[in-house]
């Protein structure tokens, strides 16, 4: 099973703005273009995302997936009614997680929010990661990459030049072992 | 007369350990390939960089430049009899220093060290930054952007990627005012 993640990233490394608002992102909106979204999400299974992603999303007002996300919160989470079988919570260790997907037969998974993927990166659990890189600095933000996740090295597999200005790479990992 | 940057800096956006060693840029050294850096500098009238980074390109031996470097410190620096004619001490406000070597007739400068380039981007004095991105995580480090440099749109100039799978982009900054 490969664990992936996709991620628009400023010049200075943020996903987000530190209240977590992604206005930036709308400076390089092109019609017409979706900088590779739909066909990465038709690759995968479901979505993992945090708690605190999942909140964002809810706060979008409808409910944009259709492939059934998983919440990944060892608290308590409200998930609402009229989204029951789509959303679903899961908690463990990382690994553990992980392997539960790799059992239900999930051949990609898709690997969101900052916190939930420093902790799978910390752990070694990310195969690949596309990163579309925008021409902006935002400054200060939440960092994709935060505290210490380890030191590794990848493989650039693909970059792409947008009109825009962003720039996707994929980027693979090393894993150390196969789960 | 025009500012530029020139940086390695790793996928997580360090330009150097946190005691300021550079050995993981060897792990993508190509023999052959010096990723534009002999064009970059043929290009530049001078180097201007921090104390910091000073003292660690003196660490190196040798000295590598051929070019006159201006060491920016309002402090007392230590200049080697052999490198008086080669190295010279700016002060001053960032933007009487871009004055002050407008006025000597420079065209284009190689602004160095992150600590120097943070203060001269908070005051909108750069005009490019070439971006060499390193498929390596290092966790931590001397981060490129640090504190509150401000929002900001860049354009991008230019994107080569490299088989060692480095990718160098070129992003041009909007001046406010030119000097």
């Amino acid at each position: 099973m490969i664990v992936s993640v996709f991620m628009g990233v400023s010049l200075d490394g943020f996903i987000a703005r530190e209240d977590g608002s992604l206005d930036f992102l709308d400076f390089f909106s092109d019609p017409g273009e979706d900088y590779g979204y739909k066909d990465f999400m038709e690759s995968v299974d479901c979505l993992l995302m945090g708690r605190l992603t999942y909140e964002k999303v809810c706060s979008f007002g409808s409910w944009p997936y259709e492939k059934p996300v998983y919440v990944y919160s060892n608290g308590t989470i409200n998930i609402a009614e009229d989204l029951s079988q789509k959303v679903f919570q899961v908690n463990g260790m990382p690994k553990e997680v992980i392997n539960k997907f790799s059992n239900m037969g999930f051949n990609r998974i898709y690997l969101d929010g900052g916190i939930t993927i420093s902790n799978f990166l910390k752990e070694n659990l990310v195969d690949d990661i596309t990163l579309t890189r925008l021409p902006y600095l935002l400054g200060k933000g939440i960092p994709l990459f935060r505290d210490w996740i380890g030191e590794s090295k990848l493989k650039l597999i693909s970059n792409k030049e947008y009109s825009s200005g962003l720039l996707q790479s994929v980027y693979q990992f090393e894993k150390k072992e196969k789960y």
